[in-house]
């Protein structure tokens, strides 16, 4: 029986607070050898006490993707927060965000010349009271900027009265088979590109963040003073086919039950799990074996996921698991599972020790 | 400007009552017109007054996935409940069905002789008062039991005390172009074939359940006495692509805002609109154009999808919209959406009515 067994009704989320503790501490000292500054994304997770771990072991504050998780963080006593989004700011946006910055530092993201103005215009007076970072766009090809243009958007930041603190880039192309080190020399080419350009037009000092989970491991403190990676408190399906983390450095699983099961003459045999794409997320990569993955039956199969149903194909020859048996499914994608639910439950060495709120949950704006 | 726009922050998700009330009747006629019982799916959209609606315009009852919709759609006065799914009872999951069926008349689904009678021994001397209905495969190889197999369900848990009052299927291989015709074949053959074993054993007058979104229109009378569509309020991208319904029939749409864009010489140009998985879900077919579909560009191409950024392919030549613009999106399976948000935004003709909870949200379990 795995643990958190019989806590709750399945499928619920078990988050491992060993491992948990664990992946923050490792990824706490790989910043510290190489002398970077931790920015945990906080969206993976959106839950104020991981949060809190995450600064208890040296974070210098918490990434976030919208205005609604920056509150909620703040409202959690979070003093630091980056939005790492290219924020279109209206006039109650800039309300919302001075209101936060009346509590923490509070930096945003910006990566177009229209947008910079466009912050500086709503939040008038206050326009000085937030920082912003120039978004550059490293070969994800999502938002940002050119390198070449990123000072024409800080020059224009500038000049409607807003700070200019930092530039940043998110290497999502790191997120493939043999993908994380050209992300990692791309993410390190335009970073390094942007800040000479920035540094000829007077902009010094400069933060330059970077790194996604995948890349973080390779990314080094002679281009980057900042690495914001996500994932990796938790791990999952992804990053362990990826060989980013092992099996036994994954926190979060999601215990689901066996409600049906079918043997089939000379193949597979077939289960059917009580965890669909409503708590699983339903995201796969191309090159993903399945939709997610059995903790503790690495040779299974998850062929197909319904909102309320995983179909597993189990091994020819093995056992089919009896109908009732809890198994533990890792998510694909991490991120997606915990704004699934209100609540996550914490077990350390297999004994439950209560659950967290998700605080941030379906903050989506 | 698009209807709701400036209601509330985006991404927001906005449902134009017009178009919902007039899907509601016009799949209340369609079951009318051929005899057939209407209890549609309220997994796709969680909201007691939706499910009102669907009851006004004749629906029998309401069908859902979980106890914890069951026990929303109880609690918010709804009397004929059927949980179409295999559930595995333990005595906590016994307790909350004996106090919906205080409340309800209730129907469960059972696939197996062991699963029915874990049901009967955990229900005891309340196992007479929830009816069940055996599941039967009828080609999409979820769970459910193969026609021939129906009999030894069906025996079992008549003999564990149980009362079997149906079978059902769904034939959820039914989404894919060209599908839909011949896995009501499927169905049909399928139900029939369990329906007579079925007879030769002793269970007469029984409800026979079928019927998706995309198979609904086809199904007839002839061997069905019920259908359980769930999409068709709302409509969505893939019924849209799979030509089950118009892009004026969809009802419920993200409203989302451009926050970047990059024009490139020569290629189709790029937006980056503020709606991500997180709010769409990322459900995509392989047949799937895109992560979605903008209502009113049907031009446009969502090719990437992040938790807070969708990526949109913006024909060449056509002028890029203005950062800032609103954008409707419609999801590609709009089930996983209100399940990402805590309530609804409501518009009629353009005009916000206000919003509705999503009452059964997170209810996985």
């Amino acid at each position: 029986m795995s643990p958190g067994a019989t806590i709750v009704p399945t499928p619920c989320v078990v988050i491992d607070a060993d491992v948990l503790e664990h992946n923050i501490a490792s990824m706490a000292q790989v910043a510290r050898e190489r002398g970077l500054q931790l920015r945990p994304h906080a969206k993976t997770h959106k839950i104020a006490e991981i949060a809190r771990l995450q600064l208890a072991a040296g974070a210098v504050g918490l990434t976030v993707a919208t205005i609604g998780e920056a509150e909620v963080f703040a409202d959690a006593g979070m003093r630091d927060l980056f939005i790492a989004y290219p924020l279109w700011v209206g006039q109650a946006a800039a309300h919302r965000l001075t209101a936060v910055a009346d509590r923490a530092r509070l930096t945003i993201g910006v990566d177009s010349t229209e947008s910079a103005g466009q912050l500086a215009r709503t939040l008038g007076e206050d326009a000085t009271r937030i920082a912003v970072r120039v978004e550059v766009d490293s070969g994800h090809h999502r938002s940002g900027v050119l390198p070449e243009d990123a000072v024409a958007v800080a020059e224009a930041a500038r000049a409607a009265g807003l700070t200019v603190t930092g530039v940043f880039t998110f290497p999502g192309h790191s997120y493939g088979p043999g993908q994380a080190a050209p992300a990692v020399d791309d993410e390190q080419a335009a970073l390094s590109a942007a800040v000479t350009a920035l540094g000829g037009a007077g902009f010094g000092e400069l933060e330059i963040s970077g790194g996604s989970t995948p890349s973080a491991l390779l990314s080094s403190g002679d281009t980057l003073t900042e690495l914001r990676p996500g994932v990796y408190v938790f791990g999952d399906a992804q990053q362990w086919e990826l060989g980013r983390c092992r099996p036994e450095d994954i926190a979060l699983t999601v215990e689901s039950t066996v409600v049906s099961r079918r043997r089939v003459a000379g193949a597979p045999g077939r289960l059917i799990l009580d965890a669909g794409s409503k708590i699983l997320g339903s995201d796969r990569a191309a090159w993903a074996t399945g939709y997610g993955r059995l903790l503790d039956h690495p040779e299974a199969r998850i062929s197909a996921l319904s909102e309320h149903h995983a179909t597993v194909e189990w091994p020819s020859g093995a056992p089919l698991p009896p109908l009732g048996t809890r198994l533990r499914v890792v998510p694909n994608h991490v991120c997606l599972t915990p704004n699934l639910v209100d609540e996550v439950q914490v077990v350390r060495a297999g004994v439950h020790q209560g659950s967290w709120t998700v605080a941030a949950r379906g903050k989506n704006s």
